[in-house]
C-alpha cells in the first residue's frame, strides 16, 4: 500500500515540499469520459446524493492523474436546498433557483441548515473516501456572497447587480441575509470537517465584482466569522475567489490560510500583496489547456517562476477546468509540474 | 446663448476646473421615459441609424440634467454590420451574433469598414449636434477586443472562454482578426473625430478577463496603434475597461488621456497606479444609484475625497447606468457634485 501523499498539506502550511503539488478546480468533471457516461445515466443531482456515485466521481481523476489532492464531488448548491430552496441544477449554467429572494420578506422561506439531517449523504460520502484514499481529500463550500448572489439574482450573473442594489438600498435585510448564511455554512464546513476532509475550499467566487470598501462593510465580517468557526477543526482552509485583483489584501485579512488565485493576476504580484501568513493556490488560465501542449507549458513555467522558491505553492487551474479540456493534456501537466526542479523547496534557486 | 461648457475637456487635459465635470455612461436610455416612449415606436437599430432620432436621444438627458458632456447614442456593435456580420441588437444583451467566428477560415467574412459608406447617418448625427450642443460631444467605439468577443463569443459572457482559447491555440489567425478590427475601428473613430465629436471613449470593456501578461501579448499593440492614429486628431480619447484591477499600468501605456475606471477599483489606489500622464474617469457603482439619496451622497463623497485636489478628474458611474435608476436621483446628484468644493481646482484641499 503507497504511502499517504501530504505534499498538498504541507503546501498549505508553507512547509518545504520535494515537488509543487497540483490539484486542479473541476477536476472530476464533464471533461472526463468516464463521467460523461455515468451522467447519462444520472442527473446531475443524483450524483450529489448517491455517495458510491460521488465517491465514484471523487476518484476519477486520482485513476488517470498523479494529482496531489482529491476534491469532492458535490455542488455549492446543495446547502440551499437543504435550507428549503427550490432550486434546478444545470451542469453548466450552475443553480438555476424558482423563486429567488428578492426582499427582506423573502428572508423567512430560509431555514437554518441541519447538515446531518439536511445533507448526511455528503458527509456519507466523506466517511467513506477518508478511509480510503492516498491523498488529501479537500471539502468545499460556497462562501455567503456567492451564495447570496445564487439566491438573489437567481442564476449566475455577470455582474449581479440586484445583489449589490439590495447591499445599498437595504442594508439591515442584507446583513440578516449574511448572517444566516454564514450560521448554516458553517454548520456545513465543520461537518464536512468532522467527517474527515482534509481541507476546506471557500468558493467565494463572484466576490470581485465588490469595490474593496463595499466588500469590507457588507461581505469581510462574515468570511472572518466563518473562517474563525473552523479553526477548532484545525484544517487548512482555502479562500477562493474570481476577479479578486482589487482585494488581496483584504481576502488575505479573513483568514484563509491559503488564498486561491483567479488567473487574472499576476502570482508574484498578487502573492507580494497576500503577505507572508498565506500560501496560494494558481492560477493557470484554464483555456489554455485547450492550446497545444507547447503553450501549456510555456504557461505553467511562467507560474512556477513566479511562485518561485518561496514555500506554499499549489499549482491548479484559475478557474474549473473547461469541459474541452483534453484529459491527455491534464496528465501530461501533471508531469510536468512534478518534473519543475524543486521550485518550492525553500531554499533560494 | 449659453457661452460653451468646456469644463469636461478641461478636466480630460489635467487643467484646473471651478467644479468637478460629470457625465455618465449610458445617460441616454431605458432609465428615461421619454426614451422608453420612443422606444415603442421603433426599434433599436432603428433609432440609432435615423440621424434625428438618434440626435434627440443624445439630447434628451442634457434636457433634465446639467450634465457636462452628451455622449452620442449609437451601439458599439455597429462597425461589425458595417463588416458584414449579421447581428441581432438587443437591448439589455447586447449584440447578437447570427454566425459567430469559430476559426480562422471565417475571417474572409469581414470586410473592412468604410465608415462614410457603411456607417454614414452616424456621421450625420455628430455633425448635426456639434452645430448645436452647448457641451462637448463623445463619440465611441469598441475596443478592438471587446468586439473580438462579440464576434467569436456570439454574445456577451461572463469570461469570453472561446476569445482565450482561440488566442492561444491560434495566435496567428488571433493577431489577423485583431488587425483587422483596430484598421476599421481606426477608421471609425477617425471619421468621428472629422465629423466633430470633442472627445472619443474606446469601450474596451471586457478587457478585465485577461491575465496582464497576456493582454501585454494579444491586444495592448493594437490599442496602441489605434490610439497613436487618433493622435493628429487632436481629441481626448478615453480608454474604459471593467474589471480592470490587474491591467491598469498596462492600460495607462496603451496611450489614452482619460482612463475610465469601473466601481470596483477605489479611485485613488487606481490614480496612483495609472501614474500622472492620465485623467481618470469614474467611478460610482451604479447599482448604489437604486439607493435612497443618502446613501447615493455618502458613495459620491467617498469619491470626490479620493480624487481629492489633483486636477483630471471626470465624475461618471463605473458602467452604464441602470435601467431601473430614477432620473430624479440623477438630477440630485448631478448638482451636489458641482456643489462640491472646488475638488479639482488644482489647488490643496
Amino acid at each position: 500500500m503507497a504511502a499517504f501523499n501530504d505534499r498538498f498539506l504541507r503546501a498549505c502550511r508553507r512547509e518545504p515540499v520535494d515537488v509543487t503539488p497540483v490539484w486542479f478546480m473541476r477536476q472530476a468533471g464533464r471533461y472526463l469520459p468516464e463521467y460523461r457516461a455515468l451522467r447519462e445515466r444520472y442527473g446531475f443531482l443524483e450524483l450529489c446524493r448517491q455517495p458510491e456515485l460521488a465517491a465514484e466521481i471523487t476518484r476519477m481523476p486520482l485513476r488517470r492523474f498523479e494529482v496531489d489532492a482529491a476534491i469532492l464531488f458535490s455542488d455549492l448548491s446543495l446547502p440551499l436546498l437543504g435550507m428549503g430552496i427550490r432550486l434546478i441544477l444545470e451542469e453548466g449554467t450552475g443553480p438555476v433557483i424558482e423563486s429567488p429572494i428578492r426582499q427582506a420578506a423573502d428572508l423567512v422561506r430560509l431555514r437554518p441548515l441541519e447538515p446531518e439531517a439536511d445533507l448526511p449523504f455528503v458527509l456519507e460520502t466523506i466517511r467513506g473516501l477518508r478511509a480510503e484514499l492516498q491523498v488529501p481529500l479537500i471539502g468545499f463550500i460556497g462562501g455567503p456572497f456567492t451564495l447570496a448572489c445564487y439566491l438573489v439574482e437567481g442564476r449566475a450573473s455577470r455582474d449581479f447587480t440586484r445583489v449589490r442594489a439590495w447591499m445599498f438600498r437595504e442594508p439591515e435585510s442584507w446583513h440578516a441575509l449574511m448572517d444566516l448564511l454564514t450560521d448554516s455554512l458553517s454548520r456545513y464546513a465543520r461537518a464536512q470537517a468532522a467527517a474527515g476532509v482534509h481541507a476546506l475550499q471557500i468558493f467565494e467566487s463572484w466576490i470581485g465584482v465588490l469595490n474593496p470598501l463595499d466588500y469590507r462593510a457588507f461581505v469581510h465580517p462574515y468570511l472572518q466569522r466563518l473562517i474563525e468557526s473552523l479553526r477548532p477543526a484545525g484544517i487548512p482552509v482555502i479562500l477562493f475567489g474570481t476577479g479578486t485583483a482589487a482585494l488581496l489584501e483584504d481576502l488575505a485579512e479573513a483568514g484563509g490560510t491559503v488564498i486561491g488565485l483567479d488567473w487574472r493576476v499576476p502570482l508574484d504580484v498578487a502573492w507580494a500583496r497576500l503577505g507572508d501568513q498565506v500560501a496560494v493556490q494558481g492560477n493557470l488560465d484554464p483555456a489554455v489547456l485547450l492550446a497545444p501542449f507547447e503553450v501549456v507549458v510555456e504557461h505553467a513555467a511562467r507560474i512556477l517562476r513566479q511562485a518561485g522558491s518561496r514555500p506554499g505553492h499549489i499549482f491548479n487551474t484559475g478557474h474549473g477546468l473547461l469541459p474541452e479540456t483534453p484529459p491527455d493534456t491534464v496528465a501530461r501537466l501533471v508531469d510536468w509540474v512534478h518534473a519543475w526542479p524543486v521550485a518550492c523547496s525553500g531554499a533560494p534557486l
